[in-house]
């Protein structure tokens, strides 16, 4: 039984971590920490666990958790996460870290983005990119796994299979995204108020948004060379789901049949990528662990589309994914 | 021209006014205040109004309110309101006070329920109760209407015949009402964050929503006798609309035909509520002053259900019906 | 393992059934079927099980369905489904129906709401009503099983506590409720067309619903007299859940912590049913298999407030809760 | 006063038209016309026009129509249209067409997407495109509007200056496009079936839709040449609205000051297209003639926003608006 410790667990991908454990065979609650003011019982943090689980959500006690737990499932921000996973690791635990402060290679474009130094760099270069389709030997012997973000997550997927091929122009890869709200974090704010974005639809970030630079890094690294993604995000007025619509201009000549044929080839062992014959739908994917992908040809552009649940694929269910590889379990545990 | 002044404009009750002024074809705006960290351009503070309003949001000041306005429509928190309020009465304008602070004419009962002492005692006596279908010769001298709550205006319009003709109980009045959550206002919270309450319902203000008092108030004035009303709120997932499902007990025998002729008959002259032959719905009232009502006999009850916008016929579209009246002109102007 | 035939596979109830026992780790699917327009790949009718599931659902064949299953749950609409129980029955196949035809005792009051003939009295007198809670005992060695509605389940757990003590009047309960739109079902039409439906809220079935007397019967079952209930149902914008706001008149004096000592003790041995110091939401209890139940005291009355999920605890959930009993295996499997 | 008929007003797009002109100074509604199953009094078909709308829906009689009404609305559907429309113009009324039918000058490309013979081709050559932006000079004098399509409206504001003034690429436009669910009628399905759709976001129509040719011939009209435009849809989970996000290679360098000048001058005089300074919502054009615009540079990319409510700006708003441009009103009349 894998001992698991949540550490950042009064978000929502802490309380999706804790609904994923609670059904995982092989793996076990044992410790939940979070920021003082959000302790308490599990069932006042989240009524929907009353007579599911019956810990206490607890101020970190570093002390405390060095053997009690296997592994950690860091849920702490971005900035914050880097001053914690060092004492983890040293606790002796394997850790999944969930932001963003284990992905980006380039020190520079971490600190350009996220507007901070890196105080880390030591396991920075260590942390292995929890996407276990494209990575996971990497993974199986990893102590530190730097979860993907959650766009980074759907919108690879649905491109790694033709940047491998080389079939895609690498300059001008437009991600066209739209999120459910989950993914905006638990803290309410104006924007993401009912009333505000209930029949709402807006793009954000543009420009700027800091899962563009982890695609293109990640993307370099399966096409062998630079890839240059416009990568923009829209919010939608759904809890949970990305569907990204991509397009890319082919090298040649390629036809949808081909790009079914190799999609399917790619994925052919993959338990958690779909390869469909038509749009997949956001709903479709909701509470899963899996990713609907469809690739095909519109106007002599490729044009993918890919669907996952944000905080399931996106976030604790890749890390729990993540979780089982390092241990050496049935990889879909939890998430059947 | 009716000249308009919104003071506390930043908020749904403000920009709701603001919308429904600008569509009226005899009174404009002319001032609009909020608290200094609220202000702008109209267009910035409410995009929706780019390019149809060019005022500005500004800090109140009284002096410039003087001479520039006929008619403050007071849109401040409750007691806030009653700060406010003498002063802009002095400076000679017909106020529509949005708050509850000149509702409740039982000073122990207002002291209880909102927590605060009443500070302007002197213009409470004299403040009119802005249910025009109830109360509307008294409205037509008044210089200071107290604008009914959104779940008084659904509940007391629904129960108004029955306790004018005296056919039912009036000590065990149920008043069953889900609202949209603009009725909670514009300030984000925890409970109306999106990924919170999108998908969700719930019962709040149990036993003790402030609404209950003043349904109980008005309902004993119409009944010429102390009523007692079971009032519970709840919150579902919608923007705009109150539903309100209401069971009495009749004192004799009464039919469903009964009901429907009564119904008709006390509302036969009112623009704005309208007797259906079936269930109402929220959708068909969302942005309307209207209220649409259904009244009918189920296993040995009365049960009326009636469906109001809480931002229009619920706060703003009641506030400036009171304005039309007030000034002497068409009571629909701005809400046909 | 025991194996789960799914008859009338294409609905709601249906994918629902599929979704538990694909994460149960004592049953498997082996036949599912629909009616020859409905059929095809599971993948095809629910793209939600591509990769999950790899069964047809195929037109119904009762010579291969014995000795293939051990238990139906079989989800066919009322008055079709007793056309088909018999001879499920005959094929040696314990039986959930989620259907009413085996729910109401009093074939009057069976032919009265459903306008037909009953063709089954013999199995009738035989079912055991599927509430695990309060007929677990029963549901232990029986063959066929009435799966309960699912506005019957969230009222009659909320009110069970109160008939057995003989705590309140029994011919004066109003349930007042509102579900999400799963609950009719799967076949579209122009109420609940999206547009029609979202940011909507109406009451229906008006005096006329046909989960009144299935209430009204059990009710009466527990308390040991007849029961009369006001059930007033309503549709609310969301997909899952039922929230009953419940109002009893108390026949003496009873405090809100009585209330709460009484439903504790009373459902202390339940793993699904959760007892909460505040009201439930809907959201909490969505995509499981949990009731929660909130009491108190309100001006004079009692009032309980329960939420289920209408399709799991209402439907699909509750049906697998009760094949676990009969066959011996933990109540709760497929549902942590 | 304008005297207007509405050939077709059982869907969303009469229902709006209705409430438009119920608002609206100079004009009133005289003839309202649907198939027979579809009419009756217009409170039973649109119970929110209770109280507000005393006209019948009838069946269209062509013979009362003549010397009824100034103008006719015709919001038949698509191949239906052209079947109807020269026989309102003998009538001798104006016509503003809803349908794709006088849209496409190309009778071809026409017949290619619509898989039906056009039958007027007559009345075809001499219909003007109403959007009235781009095109009022010959609005002002026409008998007969193609009312555009509400993706064209939408996507043809946002790149109109671009095109215009030559700045961009015209062979690898992409128009990524969400459509709130009004945009798919009235007739409900599967698809748009509310448990299937809320909570949803999907693309459709890929590489097929009917919009595409229609932008890509205004596109070369404006650009004066050839346009090549891969036109993306998707339909999201809310009412109203069409946010277009929109990419285009520039042909050299441009700056995004540069473009909110252009867009700024471009439409200067126009009251309904406004240009932010950031990202449009879709829900501050709810409900409003208003298209809100934002362009920008991002990786090299021009970038443009579009938000437009598709059943006003997109549908009855726009039809209103060249109605008032044909009869010589003030344009923005009944939308103010």
């Amino acid at each position: 039984m894998i001992r698991v410790a949540i550490i950042g667990a009064s978000g929502y991908t802490g309380s999706e971590s804790i609904r994923i454990i609670l059904q995982h065979s092989d793996a076990e609650l044992v410790y939940l920490t979070a920021l003082p003011e959000e302790c308490g019982a599990v069932e006042d943090v989240f009524p929907q666990f009353k007579g599911r689980c019956n810990l206490q959500i607890e101020p970190l006690d570093l002390g405390k958790l060095s053997g009690l737990a296997d592994v950690a499932l860091c849920c702490l921000p971005h900035k914050i996460s880097m001053g914690f996973v060092p004492k983890l690791l040293d606790a002796g635990l394997k850790v999944v870290d969930f932001s963003a402060d284990y992905r980006l290679k380039d020190i520079a474009v971490y600190e350009e983005f996220y507007k901070v130094k890196h105080t880390d760099t030591a396991n920075l270069s260590r942390a292995v990119f929890g996407l276990p389709e494209l990575f996971r030997e990497q993974i199986k012997g990893a102590d530190l796994i730097a979860n993907p973000g959650c766009f980074p997550t759907g919108a690879l997927l649905a491109i790694a299979p033709l940047l491998k091929e080389g079939l895609v122009e690498t300059n001008s890869i437009i991600v066209n995204a739209v999120t459910g709200i989950t993914g905006a974090g638990r803290n309410p704010s104006i924007k993401f108020h009912f009333p505000n974005m209930n029949e709402n639809l807006f793009a954000y970030g543009i420009g700027t948004h800091r899962h563009m630079p982890e695609m293109e890094q990640i993307a370099g690294e399966i096409a062998g060379s630079a890839v240059k993604i416009l990568f923009q995000p829209h919010a939608g007025p759904f809890d949970r789901g990305i569907l990204s619509t991509i397009y890319c201009q082919p090298k040649g000549k390629v036809s949808a049949e081909q790009l079914i044929g190799l999609y399917n080839d790619f994925y052919a062992e993959e338990p958690f990528v779909q390869i469909l014959h038509n749009a997949p739908s956001v709903k479709d994917v909701a509470g899963t662990n899996y990713c609907h992908i469809f690739a095909t040809c519109v106007k002599g552009k490729v044009v993918i589309f890919s669907a996952i649940d944000n905080l399931v694929k996106g976030a604790s269910g890749q890390a729990i994914q993540n979780m089982n590889i390092i241990f050496g379990l049935e990889e879909t545990l939890g998430m059947e």
